[in-house]
């Protein structure tokens, strides 16, 4: 599974991950996809949180399978990659496994619609935004139309 | 939407459900589904978190497509029906509304497998829960087998 | 306990509120008192989260005192008074009830100071955000100076 | 402050983690004390949350000075010290930094009672978890009787 994904990136559990059954709760692995997502985004230089007009990425759709159980306090890792980049959409794919022991946890997919931040419609992905998500196209981007 | 699912149910949202974008992010719909379905199945008496001994519901699968925003304070209302009922399974599809307004907010998928508390390997479904889960089996169920 | 509190507003728990205790962890707490004391601001219209330049409330103090646990599906039911209403800063007093059976749960501080949304340098309550927070000052309000 | 505190310990933000103020909600520094706090007596194996009959650590007190803000995705560093002691409870002092800068972010306070599992009665601190303790106390303990 590490090498599906070509870029890597861990978020610690927390205590109260935990729900009463003693794992991590389903809903903690979609606020892991949101972090690494967008942290990755930010270390790239393509989302600048302080900047008032530049362009907020919006979830539309978000979907995940889990496959084992992980427990506090197990680091998860995601690995990121793109699996459609349209133009004004971006299609992540997350892979998450227990990192001390490469344990697959889940398969998340997380639909980004960009927008401009005041009227929040729809805004075409920015060239030097769109060159670097190029980076994480797998298999190879067929840039396709959508909104 | 109101009348595609035959239970509903209130979540208040909270301060902090409003991330960064001003609106509850996205990782809230999971968590007020998590405790909507819970919360049915407890005051139909088929889910006693109390008791070590009876079948406990793990998430295997989820999924929502977002509509449009909510915003704090806002109160989520939320629709339930079960799309599929397994021998272990329960497909629930979740609609949500923002109360004041009606206005479509949501549509969520979660997928339950109930399994042995001890051993967490699925379990059949015992005969008076699976009752209670057919009234919201919608259109009506054609039970069939899975794990 | 439910008369030592001027005003009173409920909290759904959630499910995932309830930690590997099997009870509501302890930062859920702090969670239920900044929703209720910005809910009744905005419910009064002395908070207006959509004005880019009104006063915004950050919290420089808060602390709790747990005396009882509760569990999810429980509803708390946290009542509000104001101890003491400085030049831009407010001390909010909660008393934390289990709403079924008026258990007490917990006695919450929480300082707010009101800043600028901007510079975020404190900045003086608008009169008519003290007319109203006034009426939570129990016992009667001795104004005084603070920062 | 990295002088003042014995033991340190990371946590990252999360993208949800900033509300919409666009700084860490007040509500994640409890979450990230609890989270620190634990975690180390797991790594020191003076907690273990798999045997169901080791005292377990209820939370009957916290507070939280809030010196500046701190914003996702930065890490925060928590600084572990213990401030007292007694027969069943342990005072805990938590200093907090934004990791990249040794920004002073808040200091905080978190009282643990440790019970029996089962009746959540208070239970003196075992003799080799006390040792583990005392290696945190700092100024060196007077231990002192109480609950």
């Amino acid at each position: 599974m590490r090498d599906a994904y070509p870029v890597w990136s861990l978020v610690p559990t927390r205590w109260n991950d935990n729900d009463i059954y003693g794992h991590v709760n389903n809903v903690i692995h979609y606020a892991a996809m949101d972090t690494v997502i967008n942290r990755w985004m930010i270390e790239e230089g393509i989302l600048d949180l302080t900047d008032p007009e530049a362009p907020i990425g919006l979830c539309v759709e978000s979907g995940c399978r889990y496959l084992a159980s992980v427990e506090y306090p197990d680091v998860l890792a995601l690995g990121l990659r793109i699996a459609r980049l349209g133009t004004s959409s971006v299609t992540w794919e997350v892979g998450m496994l227990r990192d001390r022991d490469d344990e697959p946890i889940a398969e998340g997919r997380f639909v980004h619609v960009f927008v401009d931040p005041v009227t929040r419609r729809p805004t075409p992905l920015p060239d030097p935004m769109r060159t670097v998500l190029d980076t994480l196209v797998s298999p190879p981007a067929a840039v396709e139309e959508d909104t």
